[in-house]
């Protein structure tokens, strides 16, 4: 039996352990998709204690508390920060199998130094620990950072927004790590919202300009990617419900942007043939820039209306959307590289059921001069475990190159959630080490140490140019 | 090698062993959904021959005998009991890595002390073998039940059934199981059938009341409800094509029952939103009275007009239907949580696929104060086998918390099928072992034990509320 | 740790060895299904070098060379054979994990004595050695299929086609492979494209009669099909998007043919209308004769405008369509045994999540008196790897009788991908192997070679009554 979450947790092979703990470990991390608070960096802020660090904006945490039978009180409502804590130490033994308990287990072993069990009957020990280690000097989000050896980080950012959280880390020399603004116009997209026209505003604000058409969007669109560009950024992200393609003439396009702008109703149609064109549109700018695209769908966000109303976006009631067809992510692609817009282009559906298809998408728009142009990104969200980790991968490996890949992201709003590489890198190790040692694969080191660091890092640092 | 299903079969780790053989395997069970008549009970019925108490009613074997291209004739036919048997036992070796080989071989061992393999050659001596056990005293129908350590088992009936047989065997001291009643209104839903209006003749003489309206169709369905919850009723079971939602005004609902009533044509955008609207009445009702709610669906039925033009329903010619969209089943639980009508409720989808989308809904629902109050039903029919049952585990514990799970089920007709619980509860203990072993969760043999004995019996227990 | 692709090759039990090396390993080969041109074989042709046999016309390899960046030139492109090969092998090493990084390796090790590795650095050696190989006598077309012990081999074919190259193979005394048509009519069920009258022209010369309708257009299908009978075809071949079921009056169907003579357009209800009628007609003729049809979908093909522009079709650019109800399967085989036209059947769909879904409606539709009358294909095109094959059988055997399947086929066009039956064969008895050796099955030397054999040989020369 192999001890609990060891030095060698997930390895099973020689082989697995070798490359995770000579090539894979201490290789840096570029985490170009995070939802960290530039400003939460800036002022390089720090936790009283870990229920700050841990509950705070977790909903991944709340929804096993919630299928434990917790009480709202103890996990958005006003209980102390010690009570939750206890919540959820109870909570997770009960969460066997679930990559919450090995992440949890990580964020201790690798930030706080506690190398036991967290349960009901422990919870004090380990609020004491971590709050003490709270205290240290080099406990503050930098620190955290820092230590997780970190070298590029990417937040996520509206076009309209000012980047200046970003200008004064930028300022700071005393801080080297790369903290990088990624483009995601998830408001600018939204034209059936009812927003839109206040949006469209805060954006004319921040391109300086007026914007009474869809081509005065367009230019204000263009002078806010040069300014993020300017500020360092090579990635953008756009959240779908699916990846639709629903081409309509420009002509239509201006009387959808007038309606919205309006107030009128938009159709659903309309709002796909929005979304449509504002890619066709925004890709061949991204295409131009170098940067990358970033597709997320499969999504159903907001469920449960009793916790939105009393909560917001973002409280753990997402879930995933079962509808992804295929051949319209094919004609999107198509479509985009048509208009000459199909950008250095990651998908990402949330239904793990859509891997191969995915794969077998991505296939068909591969080409040179870069390698891996078309990407699927790793695991994401419900996926981000052990089993669906593995399941992208052997997709990936199926259907293309598992050498191109650009690896992990964290995906997260938290200062600890660094260990999430490293779980992904033991699971990555771990399985080229049973194609290794099962002789699928020859066993020669410097071919496979060289994999495990592109697909950790060389890949993601050479697909988005980053310096 | 191990040894072909000896004491460890399905463990692969000593872990496993240790949970299966000293907490897994005495701890007695409840079979929550199963399709035994309580009439079979309540007369203690016998058996003459293996063929009656196997073939009778198994619509899965008889899919693998029309498989092996065996004659109509020896499956549902006209044949000798002992032939069919040989067909069953010739059929059998090809079954490899089938449920059925491990099923059929489990009844052999448990009930008739059968360790051998069964195929044509040894069909004669099986035949014998099971027949001379057949005609001791223990078994009967109720001796069987004992001999499995069953302490409580729902049949699946209709509002408007009296219940007579329930109450037959509640009224014998001698016979110390829970046969309870489960509530399923399967004819009530079922609108566009020809057969609506009779049945609500029925629904209204069980009920003593008049019908005339979609009103005092709901007021017979409380009134049974009542005499089912004195019954002990403490589960109900909806069957749907997929989880839909389509609401409409209480108008709009009164009218297209006054069409049904009227033997007008009902659409399927009516059907749609009768049943719909019946989930939301009736869902209010059981939360009421705390019972539970099983929705089960991605069923395409009696595919084969010629089997059903011969034989009728239940012919095994039942498949999979693949339109199961998540989205929709993510509005029916906010329509039936904002309506005050989301009772607990357990979610079973035919297509294996959907197990990642399930997990993704179920936790946007869950709330206390009782753990686990949405639950993803064990793998079911098509997937009640190993990798069915492992991959739906995986699911849940990569989604969930595993350890609030209730478990198994047998969905069967048959005295014999009991022990599908033990088949899953070694799959279970298998991979909590593998886990335990490969250090993803900590050896504590009581935390463990535990663990088990509540997902084998205690999960259920509570969340039936049984006594 | 196992060495690189030696004898015991993904065979990970001392079972799975015993039963590839004694039972698999030399059993001959019926490859049913491929794309060959026959032409090739009866003129014995030759190959130069390595790429000509590789690289020719493989999109999988493309696709491959395509996701590592590799200019157009170098895959499709004017650069030299020789540069073509350094490409491929440069790629081949990111591929791990990949099937072609097996094929390419047992394609190597099998026809040309080479067991190292190949990449970059070996592609020189590796050239040298293969093209000399290619030199040998036993390496002509005919040499390779011998060589590969194969006893039938099935082309694909118009039914407009003249099969006159199947004669000249067939007059050939000398060479004992029957190599026989397979009945494709791709070109007579494209009804909506714009070549359809042209080829019912083409369709009316071959059967040497005209065709103003579609009654003469069914009747000039029969005296092909006739012809191709005698040929020896068993087999046929229809692509589907996915399996519909759009049932229609037999006047709707005179109009719909004749507006396409008439170079009017088709709608989309009207090609699936045409599409289900044609399939009710030609599978009543199937079943007549005793062929077997096999029906492709899941499949979105040429999906990049670019390339199709400039390559056409089958240039790596097709991809998983994510559309295949399941309930339409089930009504299309129904309407099809209504129709007394339900011939038997191989059942394939691109989409590996189609698995489970497929085995359920198999088993509505299993009869006797021929075992195994409905089948599910083996894992075909982006499924043909490990993991696909894996869960192909392991579906199978879940959902019905493993030891009645028909096994692989390689549809290729090359004359060395005959290693993906070894492939295959070795996966198979490592599975088996596996449920041995884990007690799930007994160990029986003999039914389990035997099965071994069925599966690999004997069932596809019963199902499709081969000579």
């Amino acid at each position: 039996m192999k001890k609990f979450m060891d030095d060698d947790f997930l390895l099973e092979t020689e082989t697995a352990k070798l490359l995770f703990h000579k090539y894979a470990k201490n290789t840096p991390i570029i985490d170009y998709h995070c939802h960290i608070d530039a400003k939460e960096i800036a002022e390089d802020i720090r936790f009283e204690n870990i229920t700050q660090v841990w509950l705070g904006g977790d909903h991944y945490k709340w929804r096993l508390m919630r299928a434990n039978g917790v009480d709202e009180k103890y996990i958005t409502g006003d209980a102390s920060d010690r009570e939750k804590f206890q919540k959820w130490a109870e909570t997770l033994p009960k969460a066997i199998g679930n990559p919450l308990y090995h992440w949890s287990h990580l964020e201790l072993q690798r930030y706080f130094g506690y190398h036991g069990v967290l349960n009901g009957d422990t919870a004090e020990e380990v609020w004491n620990k971590c709050n003490a280690v709270l205290q240290q000097e080099d406990m503050s989000a930098r620190g955290m950072i820092l230590k997780s050896n970190v070298t590029h980080l990417c937040t996520t950012d509206d076009p309209a927004d000012s980047l200046e959280w970003h200008k004064k880390i930028k300022a700071d020399k005393s801080f080297n790590v790369q903290v990088l603004p990624a483009w995601r116009p998830e408001a600018a997209m939204k034209i059936a919202d009812k927003g839109f026209a206040t949006y469209v505003r805060r954006l004319a604000g921040a391109a300086e300009m007026d914007i009474g058409s869809y081509d005065d969007f367009k230019a204000a669109m263009i002078k806010r990617l040069e300014f993020f560009n300017q500020m360092g950024c090579r990635a953008s992200d756009h959240s779908l419900d699916y990846a639709m393609y629903v081409p309509a003439t420009a002509a239509e396009i201006e009387d959808i942007f007038a309606s919205a702008l309006a107030g009128e109703d938009i159709t659903y149609e309309e709002d796909l043939k929005f979304k449509t064109a504002f890619l066709l549109f925004i890709g061949r700018e991204y295409k131009r820039l170098g940067w990358v695209i970033q597709l997320h769908y499969g999504v159903k966000r907001d469920n449960n209306s009793k916790m939105f109303k009393s909560f917001g976006a973002n409280a753990g009631c997402d879930c995933i959307d079962s509808y992804t067809p295929s051949a319209q992510l094919a004609d999107l692609l198509n479509g985009l590289q048509e208009a000459d817009a199909l950008p250095k282009t990651i998908l990402y559906s949330l239904n793990p059921i859509d891997n191969a298809a995915i794969g077998s998408v991505m296939g068909c728009f591969q080409h040179g001069p870069e390698a891996g142009y078309i990407q699927q990104g790793s695991a994401w969200w419900f996926n981000d475990n052990k089993t669906g980790i593995t399941e992208q991968l052997t997709s990936l490996a199926n259907q293309g190159l598992l050498g191109c890949f650009v690896g992990m992201l964290t995906d997260s709003r938290s200062f600890v959630s660094y260990t999430r590489h490293e779980y992904f890198r033991r699971i990555l190790c771990n399985l080229i080490g049973n194609l290794v040692e099962n002789g699928e694969y020859p066993y020669d080191e410097s071919t496979l140490g060289k994999l495990v660091e592109d697909i950790s890092y060389n890949n993601t640092k050479n697909y988005f140019h980053f310096a």
